[in-house]
């Protein structure tokens, strides 16, 4: 189990932004489910079972059962389900929640990739009938592909595996990285894409080509659930004085493990790099060294502010002024600040040059102090 | 245990921006622990009793034992330790997390009020020595004053119950209520104020004058805990190559309570009324009923939304036109919307009036559509 330290949490907050913005574009509604889940209403989805050793299981005063819920399908059937039958007209609905979720792994793994307590973004659909449910369906995996070029690594989408979560249709979404636990077969000539347990042949079953195994990371997963947790859980609709099951799906992103991978598959030995727009912070200012013949430009770290503050890039100033310069790059660098601003020997020059290193490229470069707004307005950098 | 609904979440997320805003003024930095703690570490602080009916245990897979954190001194401890004996120059360390805590409590009682899953601000503070960890104390007192009055509930700060945190030092914050189930005395000529159970006298210590005794729930507690829990789990500063252990503060705001206390003290019988800051929506905007006379005025709900937008409120369009206006007002009543906007009969008189109904104070009237925004400009509202 982990902590997020203050700068791995800003990371975190700023993929949920990302998450939070591409949900509420298609109407989804944020909620939060308490963490314990009966296991009365696990035994009614017929999920439980005292054997799975993968629950982190514990029982009140009153010897009731519970557990920490590995996931909230039960939870959110009883949420809604205690509305009683809904009306037709409160449809698609479509709710989700951004919280932890525990497993006993068995091989816990890397961090937050593989890890007994870990943080998800869930949304839990709800539909009238199977076709409107195959509308929402496709929906969400367009909002996944929006969420996913925010986030700007490539991914695969894959015919996924349902696992125990269980439906009619799921998909999966992976980033290819050998620290991951999971493989995809590729279709070199098509757009088949499939899990490598659900896949029992070597040849693309669409075109007969070559099918190419990467190793991956599974980050994201689509489930068309149909009927099969609303039946047993009554969570139903009224319509022309019938009842009759709503038809569910559920879509989970793995956020700490988005966290974990992106910086695993951005990094270098030598640094730590995020995706820019999810970086802890976005721009380090590091004017100079207490003491040091640059030490008169210090001033320009307000005008530097100035010119940032309203480009909506966030700034962290290293003000620890008794280290040299060179000592505080380092420690940018092996943190993960994308652009590096610092007013060093060339900032007492006429006309003053500060010096910015874009962490990512490896590339630097001197620009007069009045250049910094149009650098940054070319780079597009948006929080 | 609770679900925060979407409507729910939304108020909540305002009262946890408004402790993000105060937490940053005062160079908090914000983390996240894990949920779940290891006994270990609470026998080592000596807080670990197989007695204590009130903790969640689990056990995981290997027997190793956990509790669901009820409080998060041992675990954040654990995390500043494990940096090592910390230098002078990190000093003040103020951290806090906004998570959730668990109590098997005996009573549950009332939502969120008393219920075992909950969410509460906690800060933690480290200080070099007891003289630097007082500044803290008194910094972050003046912190709690400002999210109280931004809060807008009236407020007692009482001298407090150290209770089973302990140190040296404690107060806690109080709203006057008669779903409390905590007494405070407040001495009617002074500014004496003390929960109950630490005063064992009938007349104020001070000045000699009645104490009165409020029914209240506690809503915040702060505690100067010294070298309490750094002592036991090695929480050290290393200077001139001594190592000492750091003066730690811990401070905590609960924020599932201080949201039901609010609505509780501020509701009427018909009414869900919110501070008008944390409301879960500033304005609901009510169009007229379809297939209504007034259904040509329809057309101002988007001139509405454009002179609301800038002013910063957030706007609910309650959209269910087969419903009466009656009907909507009243659902916006009970759900606490503070503000209703009515495009009704009037608005298709010349010139268009629209209704505005201020909920929290039970009055309404009758404006020009161009005034809209220096009614709400006068209303000073913000979100």
């Amino acid at each position: 189990m982990y902590a997020f330290l203050p700068l791995g949490l800003r990371v975190l907050n700023k993929l949920i932004a990302v998450v939070d913005t591409e949900m509420e574009k298609i109407g989804a509604q944020k909620l939060l489910l308490p963490a314990l889940t009966s296991t009365q209403l696990w035994r009614k989805s017929n999920r439980f079972n005292d054997n799975i050793n993968e629950f982190f299981k514990l029982r009140d005063r009153s010897q009731r059962e519970y557990i920490l819920s590995p996931t909230y399908e039960e939870a959110i059937c009883s949420v809604v389900s205690s509305v009683g039958s809904l009306s037709p007209r409160m449809f698609p609905l479509r709710l989700y929640q951004i919280s932890n979720k525990w497993r006993d792994e068995i091989k816990p793994k890397l961090g937050f990739l593989r890890s007994r307590e870990f943080i998800m973004k869930d949304l839990y659909t709800f539909d009238i009938d199977l076709d409107r449910a195959k509308e929402t369906y496709a929906l969400v995996c367009e909002t996944y592909e929006n969420i996913f070029k925010k986030i700007g690594i490539t991914y695969i989408k894959a015919i996924g595996n349902p696992g125990t979560i269980g439906g009619s249709m799921s998909h999966e979404y992976h980033y290819i990285s050998s620290i991951g636990e999971d493989n995809v077969y590729v279709c070199l000539s098509c757009q088949y894409r499939i899990n490598k347990v659900m896949c029992k042949e070597s040849q693309c079953p669409e075109c007969g080509s070559v099918l190419e195994q990467n190793r991956t990371a599974e980050v994201g997963h689509t489930f068309l659930l149909d009927t099969k947790y609303t039946i047993p859980l009554e969570v139903t609709l009224r319509i022309n004085e019938k009842v009759k099951p709503l038809v569910m799906g559920c879509y989970g992103l793995g956020l700490s493990r988005i966290f974990t991978v992106m910086t695993e598959l951005l990094s270098t030995k030598e640094e730590l790099r995020w995706p820019k727009n999810l970086a802890p912070y976005t721009v380090c200012i590091i004017p100079p060294k207490a003491g040091s013949k640059e030490e008169s430009a210090l001033q320009y770290v307000k005008d530097i502010i100035e010119v940032l503050t309203p480009l909506n890039t966030d700034i962290i100033l290293d003000d620890r002024t008794h280290l040299s310069i060179g000592n505080r790059l380092m420690h940018a660098r092996v943190t993960g600040f994308p652009y590096v601003i610092i007013i060093g020997k060339s900032a007492i020059q006429s006309p003053p040059l500060i010096e910015i290193h874009d962490i990512n490229s490896s590339t630097n470069c001197q620009i007069p102090l009045d250049d910094i707004s149009s650098y940054f307005n070319k780079e597009g950098i948006k929080i």
